[in-house]
């Protein structure tokens, strides 16, 4: 043999290259922070309204059962008790559910099952930052889309394809928008959808905040569960817990076969502890998911006002605020533009409150989201939300000086 | 627009167009059986052994802690405790160790992070075919290598290395071979990473069935954990059950940062429900494990001794069978090179016994897999697996008519 062909330790595969350094949102976890710190970091459901003492009374029926299923291998698809209860809520044939182990994992099965390497994919500007880390296992250029008021612009999108942009797909948040917390009208994902279909790209809807609903019921229709160009993305994550890492595609029927043989050949399929744990938590008492929402609604629904109230009142005209229609996050923008939004964060920092600076969230030029803030309430008491905006206001006194 | 750029429906990723059909190995769901067939199929644990009522009480115990730590995120190399007792037990440092959903979980990993697509990649012959489908996640090229009684031939991969082969990767099972029972001698395992080490390749050590050894102490020493080119894969598939989907990785620390930015991007992290009541468990009564594996061991070990006594008594003379020294398969060999043995499948089939044909595991040329038959004990009875060798016995029969 030759020495010279001795392939480094350092050697790399292609895929793994491409991933980059995270930067920014998620790098927290690696700064200095005060002992006493309020975090209003990620969208983190509050322990109170998850169903542990449930979940653990469906183990032990769980594991009780003759020959413990739960304990053995099962098809990659998911369980049937688990696929049936899902299908039924979303009002498609249990062929198109996949189970997964949680939405950013059911994002990455859709990644590598419909985005070539090298692909333009469309997203949200701003964006959940966390999906351009997972579009870097298709190494893909991005193609950034206005996000307003109300969700992913549909008509600069149909402006852009218009103009000759052709992604292979696009992706957004459709409820409660993270970060920006609005919601895509009806009219406007029926449009999406016939752009998908017109210029043929995958939308890849990303929806754990969906059940977060502050109030009114649910819409009745859902335009991504009946297309042949969408990939609904969901998750238990939001509502049970994320720990469970429990979530489910709802894919159109063709792509199923190619998701199943991708997991098939990553890992198999979804803990079946977990999902028999699940599924008999759901269909044992048929009310108790919608009863377990009731409750984080009703809790976030009240931390997301108490957290706004207090800011109005410790920093008066300092934000604009419009408290959400649901989801876990606030996302107020500062008015005073000679304030430096960057020295903010720090100085909130000094002050004990941590959040996720704005200028985290762009994919691209053309937002405003720099001059906001994101604020997770959703697993901080009430008296802990009041403390962090009296600490946001210091840390205003402090550049006011 | 021109509607001739509109990319078609069933325009398919690279990646996922590598895949192909499974044939033969893992295609018996799809055959038409006798109700009362005997499954002989898998390497499945036994129900009767698995801690079921143990993990219930840990669960309770793990869902009853303040703040629900089970139920949220957590770091994707996996949670402190249950890296601590596996690094312990693998005599490693703690860095050196990432959770997986399961064996093939970590397969999976270490192909995308050390085989790049269309790498060379020696591999067993015969082999648990499962690996070559997790192979086309890279679209890799193979290099079968004979597995003798002992596990791989390490002397014709350091002739097939002189010769010029340059593979990046190796894949072998050195414990309890799948499907051949042997197990690889410490010499031939030094030997081996001296290989690697000298020809730059990266050894994938996949060692699922290392604790259901029948008699005797394991090696004290482990070269698979001592060494900058082995990822040494393991789970708690078959000692605590699959359905959790949950093992680890030891990898060397330089691989480290690419498996966890590869997961980071693909599932996030393993359950922390699932970990964490693993972790209680192997804790809160340290003996636990080996208490687990004790009865494991003699039910296993039985078993393989009356499916052999069975079989030479059933069908005295028709093969050379092998009591192995640990795992889940009998891999009984037809001496008489008259009888067909894809024939005497099909027969068995009739006959109401279920097993993999030994030509479901050749890599290549120059085996006698296909006069061998994989009889897989584990999760049948012994009175049941009797039944078998009175039924393959039948089937024997029809062909000498």
């Amino acid at each position: 043999m030759t020495l010279d062909t001795l392939p480094a330790l350092d050697r790399r595969t292609a895929l793994v290259s491409a991933f980059t350094v995270p930067k920014g949102f998620g790098d927290q976890t690696l700064r200095e922070r005060r002992a006493d710190a309020i975090e209003l970091l990620g969208g983190i459901p509050d322990p109170s309204v998850l169903p542990a003492r449930e979940l653990a009374e469906a183990t032990a029926r769980v594991l009780s059962q003759p020959g413990q299923p739960a304990l053995q291998y099962s098809r990659t698809e998911g369980i049937p008790a688990l696929r049936e209860w899902i299908a039924a809520r979303e009002g498609v044939p249990v062929s198109r559910i996949v189970v997964t182990n949680g939405g950013f994992h059911g994002l990455a099965l859709a990644i590598q099952t419909t985005v070539e390497r090298g692909d333009l994919v469309a997203v949200d500007n701003p964006i959940f930052p966390l999906f351009l880390r997972g579009l870097e296992l298709s190494a893909a250029r991005t193609l950034p889309v206005r996000v307003g008021a109300e969700g992913i612009d549909v008509e600069e999108l149909g402006r852009l394809l218009r103009e000759g942009a052709r992604p292979a797909a696009l992706y957004t948040v459709p409820d409660f928008h993270n970060p920006t917390q609005g919601s895509l009208p009806l009219e406007a994902r029926k449009e999406l959808v016939r752009l998908a279909e017109h210029y043929g790209f995958v939308v890849l809807a990303d929806n754990p905040y969906r059940e977060l609903r502050f109030s009114g019921p649910a819409p009745e229709d859902e335009p991504f569960n009946h297309s042949e160009r969408v990939i609904h993305v969901n998750t238990f994550t939001k509502t049970l817990g994320p720990g469970l890492r429990l979530g489910w595609l709802v894919l159109p029927d063709r792509l199923v076969p190619d998701v199943v043989a991708l997991r098939s050949r990553q890992d198999s399929h979804s803990s079946t502890l977990v999902q028999g744990v699940v599924a008999e938590l759901l269909t044992h008492d048929p009310g108790i998911f919608d009863a377990t929402l009731d409750r984080a609604r009703a809790l976030y629904a009240s931390r997301a006002r108490a957290l706004a109230e207090a800011l109005e009142r410790e920093a008066p005209g300092e934000f604009d605020v419009e408290v959400p229609g649901g989801g876990l996050f606030l996302w107020p923008r500062l008015r005073d533009a000679s304030i430096d939004a960057d020295r903010l964060a720090a100085d909130a920092s000094a002050e004990g409150v941590e959040y996720q600076r704005g200028s985290f969230f762009p994919s691209g030029p053309g937002t405003d989201a720099a001059r906001h803030l994101r604020l997770a309430f959703g697993d901080t008491a009430q008296e802990r939300l009041v403390q962090a905006a009296v600490r946001i206001g210091r840390a205003l006194h402090r550049q006011r000086g």
